[in-house]
């Protein structure tokens, strides 16, 4: 009997747990090391706040819907809400570690202290971690085949310099550092950044402060969780025709049809928040409230910050604020491997090389993977999971990757894409498009459902996967590792998104929006059909 | 000389303010008598807990825009927020008070001890207050030729009977003792009742709290603030064009066509909402944070309350709530005139029998006005300024009252229209539609505006009063006290709900809000014309 292949896992949060479950689908030793007492990674609230360790605030909700963020063989309980709240999604974690027996692969309490290739790593592969148990504070080495990265990219806070903020006398706080609103009372409060984390703080605080500011140097688009018809937004624009016609239809038409839709709730232009970019050039900012708390005057939407001052800052437009309490930046978050050495992995100014973001081609052997190191138009979760999915087949040896060459050429062409799509920031460097990603993953696994194959076998499912949202469990149908209940969790789609809605009874029927979406769809197919022949696109 | 008419003005809130201002226009003398030792009624908040003082939270924002919610003489300050806080109310409830000089006509920290007929009433209909100064505790008696009811309709708290609830062993309150969210961190909160105080109650709450239940009888129609493209929503759907339509256009097609709007935004039947009567015929409740709350799983909507147990309650469909730490019952207020005689006015079921809400036409003497003793689609403050205007004219004797009979039949034509509409309630006995009631009330002081005759005169300024919003600066064009002003400022109107927001440079062209509403509002009229030709209604 040979004996199982060991493969480290660095961190418990979403990628680390998937990890561990894709390790033991083929049959590999994974040895999940977790520097805190816990799993969940960011999604694990604390009170305290702890250096280098990414944390939500209390209240932080997830902003993909439920049957889009979990993982593909294990659907979240049709009772959970559809956007959950950070405990839930903690809630499923623990019901994954279970369900997969996972928590006895983890070792608490461990902190990597380097990553350094073994001594027969030319003939071997093999990395040599340095470890310490923070219980015991025992230092040790230990010998791996392969190692997987999946210590997250919200850790390391990015801090931009502004003029004058050393002068400012009162508090300053990285996002990073906000928990609630206890403290805010009464107080006249700065957000600086307009992401997700800026934005729901904002909102959040409008509600007991005397007055936000919320500064943003370029505007921004903003989403709301609730799309058309109360569907969640990521059910009804995650799907593999929309990605058909992202390809079809000119990106200009496109943009407009999108930002159409998205003024006719609030003209950004008049609510201060209109960007010179378009709509698909910047990652999204997703925020229900804040059209309402703008137009209340309880948020005031600010442009960039020339300076701070004593007691306020001025702003770029020339305005001043004089009576400033507090300071939030929430300027987002760099992300780096203190724990490598430059020759494994460079990030630089946010970029780092890296094949479908996992894999780095100069190493010489294919047994160190980076999980998670991308931002998706959609969840992470899924696409991590595909990413481990994929790692462990290589490690195991079943799958080979490409050549060098044709590694770095994915990179640069991906690169390419990536500068011409989105206005140039250290926000865009690792932008992932949903369903176009999951299925190159997918592709490399060869788990990708082929669609036409499917219209022979199962029309209606090849309906749903083609029209419906592009689910996880549509990566579970075929290939590797398959799940025989993919199928049913596809086709029982809305009875989840339903269950928790469910709870008063109306009397009144309810109408399809599988049906709504399919006719939709086939409108807007229309509809770029005719520009086709008019414009001969 | 002869000796100007005494006038008492019975609390200094949103309608004794205007009174003031309205009896002073006239030339009489105003006495306006106040519990409290400050103005602004239920909108000045305060922390502790006043019994018959109606207040608002402490997060309370207004749910009409400002340039609806103005006084028709005194626009509200263009860079004050179209959506008001409580203490921006407050502001400019100070500003009209300052710019009229209305404060040395209040006497603060007095109450009502009655309201009598005088001895001589049957010659000259005046009134004797038995008054008492809360300061000295002295107690007076005064007489005066008219009295002017200004006490509000939400000071005695409404609290229906709900088996079960003296075993509770949690904490109950009514919303009227709901001040902000400490206290109810991490809890379970149950609150009756989906008005807007209910609405408001439960998304703030549910942002700290453990789970917030919100249990509704009927369901409701959800409204939002952040109307189509972002405009106020009482500024696209109060105007004479509307209610024209309304008019034009069978009911049904239109409250098919709102509610199909409402529906665009969220399902109501997904989110348990949705209730059996139609858009129109209840009270609507404006909640822009509901949807979103709901569908993250903090706000779940539970049906009717059969009874409630020790540590929580049960619900109509049977399901239970075991761990419950608090309730809050919004179920609204009545109202009441404890200091007058039952044969001056009597309110049965919360119904009472007012001319226009305003007169009583079985009294002698037409020295009796009651103000703001309705519930408008839109704002209270023009309504009950307009009510104040018609008052003064007729205590000074310009204006004559209908017959007793004329009075009679419009009050029962008035309840029966209201009957046929609403679902029976005790919450729909004084609902009127802000446009048909501003233009009846108008037309008894002869200052509605002529828009056909207007068409002719300034044909710009007409289509602005015709398509434009319902402003109430439109009742001061002509007729009795009518302002030099009123013109520039239903011209300029859009700049002033822009200004609030033009916070940041974009660097973008905006476009306009009026072109757009106007050639929406002809697109809706050529639809109902095709209807009317289609269907020959």
């Amino acid at each position: 009997m040979v004996a199982k292949r060991k493969i480290a896992i660095l961190g418990a949060g979403a990628s680390g747990l998937t990890a561990i479950k894709c390790c033991l689908d083929e049959g590999l030793e994974p040895v999940c090391f977790e520097r805190s007492d816990d799993i969940g990674g960011l999604w694990r609230y604390t009170e305290e706040v702890i250096d280098d360790q990414a944390c939500v605030a209390k209240s932080t909700v997830i902003n993909t819907s439920k049957e889009m963020m979990c993982y593909s063989d294990f659907p979240i309980p049709k009772e959970f809400p559809n956007y959950m709240h950070n405990t839930y999604v903690m809630k499923y974690f623990r019901l994954y570690v279970d369900k997969f027996d996972l928590a006895k692969h983890i070792r608490f309490k461990t902190t990597i202290g380097s990553v350094k290739k073994a001594e027969n790593y030319s003939q071997t592969g093999k990395w040599v971690l340095e470890l310490t148990n923070l219980n015991t504070n025992e230092e040790t080495n230990e010998t791996f085949d392969a190692v997987l990265v999946c210590t997250g990219h919200h850790a390391e806070k990015n801090i931009p310099t502004f003029p004058g903020l050393e002068k400012f006398k009162g508090r300053v706080l990285h996002s990073h550092e906000y928990k609630h609103v206890r403290g805010y009372e009464d107080k006249n409060v700065l957000i600086v950044g307009i992401g997700n984390s800026g934005g729901d703080a904002a909102v959040e605080i409008s509600r007991v402060s005397k007055q936000v500011y919320l500064s943003t140097r370029r505007g921004a688009w903003i989403l709301n969780r609730v799309g058309q018809n109360g569907v969640p937004l990521d059910l009804i624009f995650t799907n593999r025709f929309s990605d058909v016609l992202r390809k079809v239809v000119p990106t200009p038409i496109l943009m407009s049809l999108a930002e159409g839709q998205v003024e006719s709730r609030f003209n950004h232009e008049k609510y201060s928040l209109k960007p010179q970019h378009r709509i698909f050039q910047q990652h999204p900012t997703v925020n229900d409230d804040l059209p309402n708390r703008i137009i209340c005057g309880a948020v005031q939407i600010r442009p960039d910050i020339k300076q701070f001052t004593e007691n306020g800052v001025e702003f770029d437009d020339g305005t001043t604020i004089n009576d400033l309490d507090v300071v939030i930046l929430a300027t987002g978050y760099k992300f780096g491997f203190p724990f490598l050495d430059k020759d494994v992995i460079e990030v630089i100014e946010n970029k780092v090389n890296l094949f479908k973001f996992v894999w780095n081609p100069d190493l010489e052997h294919p047994t160190m993977a980076f999980i998670g190191f991308f931002q998706p138009l959609g969840a992470i979760n899924p696409i991590a999971e595909l990413q481990c999915r994929w790692a462990a087949s290589v490690f195991k040896g079943d799958l080979k990757l490409p050549s060098k060459g044709l590694m770095w050429a994915d990179i640069k062409r991906k690169q390419g894409e990536m500068a011409e799509r989105y206005y140039n920031s250290k926000r865009h460097t690792i932008q992932v498009d949903f369903v176009s990603f999951m299925d190159e993953l997918a592709e490399q696994i060869g788990c990708k459902p082929d669609i036409w194959k499917l219209f022979k076998e199962d029309p209606r499912l090849a309906l749903k996967c083609l029209f419906g949202p592009c689910m996880p469990y549509q990566y579970r149908l075929v290939g590797r590792n398959s799940w025989p209940g993919a199928k049913v969790a596809i086709q029982t789609l809305w009875e989840r998104v339903d269950a928790p809605l469910k709870t008063r009874p109306t009397g009144n029927k309810p109408t399809s929006g599988t049906t709504r979406f399919i006719f939709q769809c086939f409108l807007v197919l229309i509809i770029a059909y005719i520009f086709k022949i008019i414009f001969g696109f």
